[in-house]
């Protein structure tokens, strides 16, 4: 069952990301993974092969009532989700600090600037500014094919939506300015691999 | 009414985190603040005067139900606190990646080890390999004085406890090799400015 955000998002599963598993959880199969369970493998790898510390946040909750059972643990019974302030994915690769967003797309031709958000558009630029890596990688679940595009990119396509501009990336933007971020068994999505080519 | 994890730390309030507000809820205004409120100002203050770009990650939640009443938001009914797999809080200053844990403690002369977790020191210890800058932030709550320590020194403290070593760090060590961090109105903790003076 898809079940989806108040914002018409799908809900992927804050019980489920990377940071919240315990090592013994998180297993390498493969059986019809979201880019989200894609990128926590990949993340996963590049820790235990030392090659970068990089975590997807924990979805954020507004937590409204919480009881508290004797002798068992805190049982939260009233909580929402909220949007968060950045993106979902940060940290560190070659002493520099990465940041970036993950989204999939249905649409063969595009992805809708409505993915992302105002704060995380924001987010991004300040990264920049000051001296980070920022980027998204988006996923055309048609082709199976994932890009990585710089956040300048996005900067541009939201800023001129706002007066007009057309609401959507389009795949030819990724194609011709993004980088195809090359799928394996292990890494996944090594998208670390254009990182290195792209930003050093 | 103080709350606590299964562990026993105080809960000082998932939802009330500065990554889950809204521009408009946080107020500089100071009515007994915890450390991580004091923080969450702080990094506010940092971002607006564009210092540095650092954030508290949300806490880790276990979503175990959630209900999808009809024109209204998603309900989570059913979760529960994860241990977080790093620290809480990193980013993003002069271009350098910065992570630290933060932590306050009742005891006069002494923070208990087990403020911190196998985890926590095995992710500083792979932050700083990587190049990323990390410490650990503890305030003294009798004497209102707040520490910067570099995460090296928790790491000898922590493996030393594994093989019979004490189990807490003397706040002896914090006066010698940490830095007491400026308090004032605006920024709160000014640990940047023990950042910059120690690792630029």
């Amino acid at each position: 069952m898809t079940v989806f955000y108040p914002n018409g998002q799908p809900y992927q599963g804050g019980d489920r990301s990377f940071d919240e598993k315990t090592d013994s959880e998180v297993a390498y199969g493969h059986r019809g993974m979201t880019l989200e369970e894609d990128l926590n493998v990949t993340n996963r790898y590049y820790i235990e092969t030392d090659q970068a510390v990089i975590y997807k946040k924990p979805t954020p909750i507004q937590i409204v009532h919480v009881d508290y059972p004797k002798r068992s643990a805190a049982k939260i019974t009233e909580a929402y989700f909220r949007r968060a302030s950045t993106t979902d994915y940060n940290g560190i690769y070659k002493g520099k600090y990465i940041d970036f967003e993950a989204k999939e797309t249905t649409h063969a031709h595009y992805i809708p600037l409505k993915n992302f958000h105002a704060h995380q558009v924001e987010h991004m630029k300040r990264i920049k500014r000051h001296g980070g890596i920022g980027f998204i990688i988006v996923k055309f679940t048609q082709s199976s094919e994932t890009f990585l595009l710089d956040a300048d990119f996005l900067a541009v396509y939201w800023d001129a939506s706002l007066t007009g501009g057309r609401k959507s990336i389009p795949k030819q933007l990724f194609q011709e300015h993004g980088h195809l971020i090359p799928q394996n068994y292990l890494p996944r999505i090594d998208y670390l691999r254009v990182v290195k080519e792209v930003y050093f």
